[in-house]
């Protein structure tokens, strides 16, 4: 409907400031524009409130680019044990809010974090959190929406039953608040030690808090949840003396024959208290200037956070930090220039911003952290992160990270991935590790692909040969997930361990990104071993019914089998096999080969999509989401599912199924996402798939070639080149691609090499109304024909 | 009915080589004797056992002097919550063991620690400790005592159930294990994580336990006890591989969503566990040389454990390891050489034992160590000790270590409470702190007689101005126990603070011993204040009654009144009016006069020691014991009692009390202590009691002289001289001092000065028949008369 120019029913707009120029002018325009300009205009486009509703389960809270503290509000405290709705603390349908705490994640669909909730209160003072749907039950506020801004780096809203506005912002490793009270009404601000996102009687296992001389409040809290033995530490400072403090344990605590501190009975004398359930009032004078306060996190110990807060946070200036935070999102997003609609510009670059959401740095500023054996390391010459949603991030999240972050990120990533191996008591890479700690949640080595993908990129600051021994040993060690049978049969067998068909197949591909590694290095034992492993997608293959099976140590495919089943612990993996019979990311050919060529996986493909499904069918399953047919975009496994049709010659059923996933299932509101974030893969495939590309097989340096969402991005590379996709006309009745250029030569594969964007570079699409049926069908032209074993 | 030579009915020896001969020659003989001999004879004097009966709560384990482990066999496990009678772990009345841990109190009366318990076992696992009285019913096993030996720094029994002999020795921080297990049954050795002395559901708050690539074992526990959120941490290694291993969460853990660690159902894959609940599994093949094991503890972490290993305990020599710890018990108690009976041998030098087992080592190898602040530190240029009795050990055991251990050790423990204080949130010395922490157990502040008791005596190697500030901030702390009514009533009003004439009175001595280091500073405003508030026990004091009573905020006493009445929280503490009314050590002939002159005060304490009591009156209170009328020497506050008959000029009176008191409160037998001994001030009041002296006011530099109970004892004191007691005819017939020569000089006076030890000699007594009521009973021989206010 729109073709060329805009229309003011349909705004776009290049940046903010030049909606409604011609696309032309607006490309002309580009090259003028300075790169403060650049990140302005993309830091201008985020909305971070995408995702916070529905089950995106993102915050709308201040961070930096990959920070430590992620400091956001929690709106719900009390049904916190159901923990999959609030994981990120916020649904943007409460309207109630409980406090701000310093550590999220961003749209993971397990529970944990919500560390050092802070609560700026006045009046009479409330030790509980109270009923959201009880105004004055507690110390929660009600809220309007109409009072939220939430930016890169900053978020503020007032809160209607205290009259405080409160302003957030950050710095890496410090949360900063700044809340201005109504005059003449007691002023509090309540330290809450107590909640977590899940939380049930005894996820505290202890806690610290402490009053210091100098008006420093510090303390630790340790927690069991979905990392066991958590500790984390802090440091707060307010810019204006206390007027009174009072500690408080909440939980009638074992005592051994009452011996207590002194004044144990005046809270208000306290100078420290231990306990599990601990909460600390600080009182203020309400007048004069807004109360800034500032509360830095650590890993290690008190006198870690203090470090962290004295070398990074020295003053008090709220607007500085703010300007900091948002110079900070400018350099990371203004990476890329895109001309498209506005709505498609703020999903953008919002999925964007939430692509720089984890890993998150974990280590204090003089470098030390914790790992795996919750011991206290030094980081030696790298910078720690975290928070390694692996069997997500992957697969699209890392691999987007090579491209828009410079090569010493992922470097610092794959040391990181390193250190932690060398810590832990397994000898294995990080399966799915937040604060230092493994969580042994969902399946694979999928910190292998992570590292196979730098290395294969060329980004190989961190020893190799430890790097292969490291995926070598997380791909061998026997007890992990049914590798003894996989070692031992080929497959994973599934009267020894659940879900083995999944874990099959993904180790099959991991093993194949081992091999290509290893062969780079001239390692070509390791690297024949792990081709052999890499097939062993085969023996989950089942001719007879065409889908992926588990099958049991005999050798025999677990009877009865139902494709449509899906169960924790079953056969699959958060999903049945319908969804997870494609995952041969490293051999699709081999599969196309398997099921009796391109028309039987076409055939499969539109089975996928076009099946009839009751969403009732999922309902035990909360993260299997988003679904178009059997597809659901909601969860990982069916990611790479729709570039699967160019593999089988049919690049406009690619196209298709892409422009009815983006219309479905990404919307630049609130709910707009139509699952977990996952750390990013989400937003990472969004970015990807907007671009017109998509790394179907980490660490093979290839994208398939999908179609763009944008008019025009320009992607500014690490090396300093450029790389441009261009799309003409980009409306919805020209949703096919007609033609592709590269460099303004024909493009003839729907592949498209990593080597090609890094070299800087314009791809261009023309569009057109009706398939060409003719581009990129000929076996050579396929994505996948360099890859394949 | 012995005098002057040695009868085999009653064998006496000097050393037990020298039994039989005169005293003249055995005096003659001890020039001859070397360090060494002196060293051996006197560690084969003393029995570990004693105090192990009854409610000594002493332990018969391996440690060396003033050594961080201390291992020993816990003989009861079930019934530990009951704390009290399980307060050092081992009970001599029992018969069952359930294993040997690494950490004891000596002598308290509340319970804590028991750290990483490892039993020895063969045949069938069995994971929980069982019923003792069941035999069988879990990995404990009976024992005999006939099989059992102790001496310092070794310990060995048979374990009958197993047949497994068990041999403990120790080095500072590491416990070793030799265990001989009988051929041809599967063996192993449990390491149970769980228990602790005063066990409770909970107690454990957190836990961790790994098996390492080299087979090294590590692990930590935190625990909520008397101490709260203390942290321990261990490293573990055998001396033989492990054939297996199996490490266990016996409690259902908090999942998320059930991720768990590899083979988490294959105890005997897992390579590190956390929990509350654990216990680990290690098998051995049962054959050839028995197994040694050898477990490092650190306050710090795991590295800093396998640090101490690494550093303390290089080898496998485990006789090596218990000939050095002998040589340093050797050395510790080879200062003194003492001609007594045998019983009197025994029982000083296994009472001098019990002086050195705490304060104790807490501190890595490194000089890493945890604070009150739960925090680690570093010990610049010190060496960090805690388990600081203070309530206890401030009366005779600090003031006995200044004499017989070299003075950096006491510059150590004073070193140690400043760095304490320094990382105080409460800005104060330590009150009874244990592993670095503050339990808040008992009264006053006590830490400042041991600093002023050491300054006073010349002892300084510490910054003296921190010193005094750190004495002062103690004594000042509104908040603490009743101080702010102290400070500004005169008294601690009892409505406002229970036990308010109990720490009235000792506030007021601690007072006394901060005005004498002030004035010998030359902090004459410090000094004045001090003084003047070292008299407050006269706001205390009842001229009606004669006792010293509890006044409320109105200056009225609180009534009813009786003086027998006790009770935790009542007007006195772990005492009645009639234990405590004499409690003014640095002002006797103050209170002398208060009561009326030197017959008020006589037939005062008359009073007390002739009262017929029923024992039943005090059996709600656990530490009151040890009764003669109303005095309890199982109890401290009346330990300087029998000595202020001195101050009134009948010092025959008080050698009768003492020959009461050691003949009917001291055995050498494991019941042999009347009460706890309470980290060696049982002990050290013994020692001190033997020799002829007592430190009524410490920081006086002052000792009342009672009378002696050895025939000779030499301190070889840290300065190179020797100081020699001797008693003429020793024996029941001649209980009464006829006179005193100090150097050959007569002495007329019951008061010695510390100068006079310190500078060596030699104080003879000659011992009568008849009470000498002509000594030492003018005003100006008495003690008191150079101290007092």
């Amino acid at each position: 409907m729109i073709a060329g120019t805009f229309r003011a029913a349909s705004p776009r707009a290049f940046f903010g400031f030049v909606a409604g120029c011609a696309l032309a002018s607006v490309a002309g325009a580009v090259a003028a524009v300075t790169p403060a300009e650049r990140g302005e205009a993309a830091v201008a486009a985020v909305d971070p409130f995408i995702g916070t509703g529905g089950e995106g389960h993102t915050f709308p809270g201040a961070v930096v680019p990959f920070g430590m503290v992620q400091l956001s509000p929690d709106t719900q405290l009390k049904t916190r044990k159901e923990g999959y709705g609030w994981a990120a603390g916020y649904r943007y349908d409460d309207r109630t809010i409980f406090g701000f705490s310093h550590t999220h994640f961003s749209g993971t669909g397990h529970s944990d974090l919500g560390d050092f909730l802070v609560m700026p209160t006045t009046g009479d003072v409330r030790l509980e959190p109270g009923d959201a749907a009880v105004p004055g039950s507690g110390y929660h506020s009600r809220f309007d929406h109409a009072t939220e801004q939430a930016q890169p780096g900053y978020y503020a809203v007032t809160l209607d039953d205290y009259g405080v506005r409160a302003e957030l912002t950050a710095s890496a490793r410090v949360g900063w608040h700044r809340y201005a009270f109504p005059e003449g009404k007691p002023a509090h601000v309540t330290l809450d030690l107590r909640p977590s996102m899940y939380d049930y009687p005894g996820k505290v296992s202890w806690a610290r808090l402490r009053v210091r001389a100098d008006g420093t409040i510090t303390g630790m809290r340790e927690t069991r949840g979905w990392a066991p033995g958590r500790q984390l530490y802090f440091a707060l400072r307010f810019s204006q003396p206390l007027a009174g403090h009072a500690l408080h344990n909440t939980e009638k605590d074992v005592p051994y024959k009452g011996f207590a501190p002194p004044a144990a009975n005046a809270p208000e004398l306290r100078a420290q208290i231990e306990g599990r359930q601990l909460v600390g009032v600080f009182d203020f004078a309400s007048k004069g200037a807004p109360l800034v306060a500032k509360l830095a996190i650590s890993p290690v110990d008190e006198d870690g956070a203090i470090a962290n807060l004295d070398r990074e946070a020295p003053g008090w200036d709220f607007d500085a930090v703010r300007t900091a935070a948002r110079a900070q999102w400018a350099q990371a997003l203004g990476v890329f220039e895109v001309a498209a609609p506005d709505a498609t510009r703020k999903a953008f670059f919002t999925a964007l911003y939430h692509t720089m959401m984890g890993p998150s740095l974990f280590m204090d500023a003089d470098g030390r952290y914790r790992g795996p054996d919750n011991a206290v390391h030094a980081a030696d010459g790298f910078t720690n992160y975290s928070t390694f949603s692996l069997w997500d991030t992957y697969r699209a999240l890392h691999p987007l990270l090579t491209l828009i972050q410079p090569p010493q990120r992922t470097n610092d990533f794959v040391r990181s991935l390193l250190a932690a191996r060398r810590h832990s008591a397994y000898g294995i890479l990080p399966v799915w590790a937040f604060h230092g700690l493994e969580t042994w949640c969902m399946i694979g080595y999928h910190a292998v692909p992570v590292i196979a993908d730098a290395y294969m990129k060329g980004i190989r600051d961190y020893p190799l040969d430890e790097a292969l021994a490291a995926m070598v040993a997380s791909a061998t060690y026997a007890p992990y997930g049914g590798l003894e049978s996989y070692m031992k049969l080929g497959y994973v067998a599934i009267d020894r361990e659940g879900e083995a068909a999944s874990k099959t197949l993904e180790y099959a591909f991991d093993d194949w990104t081992i091999a290509q590694v290893a062969r780079d290095m001239g390692k070509r034992d390791v690297a024949r071993r792990f081709d052999e492993r890499a097939g062993n997608w085969r023996h989950a293959f089942d001719a007879k019914t065409g889908f992926m099976r588990a099958r049991k140590s005999d050798g025999r495919f677990r009877e009865p089998f139902d494709p449509t089943a899906s169960g924790y612990g079953t056969d699959y993996t958060e999903g049945n096999a319908w969804q997870y019979s494609w995952y041969v990311p490293h051999d699709v050919h081999g599969l196309i080969k398997a099921l009796g060529g391109d028309g039987k996986l076409v055939a499969k493909l539109d089975a996928v999509f076009d099946a009839k499904v009751d969403p009732k069918l999922f309902e035990h399953m909360e993260d299997i989401t988003g679904l178009i047919g059997w597809y659901a975009h909601g969860n990982e496994p069916s990611h790479h599912v729709a570039y699967l049709y160019d593999y089988a010659g049919q690049p406009w059923r690619t196209q298709e199924r892409l422009k009815q996933i983006v219309d479905s299932q990404y919307h630049a509101r609130p709910d707009g996402l139509a699952g977990n974030d996952d750390l990013g893969q989400m937003s990472a495939w969004y970015a990807f798939t907007t671009l017109g590309f998509y790394p179907v097989a980490p660490a093979s340096n290839e994208y398939a070639i999908g179609r763009p969402f944008v008019e025009r991005a320009t992607l500014h590379l690490p090396n300093g080149k450029t790389f441009t996709v261009r799309a003409s006309p980009l409306d919805d009745a020209h949703p096919y691609v007609g033609s592709v250029t590269l460099n303004g030569k024909p493009l003839a594969t729907s592949a498209l090499r990593h080597e090609d964007i890094v070299a800087g570079g314009e791809l261009a699409f023309t569009m057109q109304a009706q398939p060409n049926k003719a581009w990129a069908t000929s076996r050579d032209a396929r994505p996948g024909r360099r890859i394949g074993l």
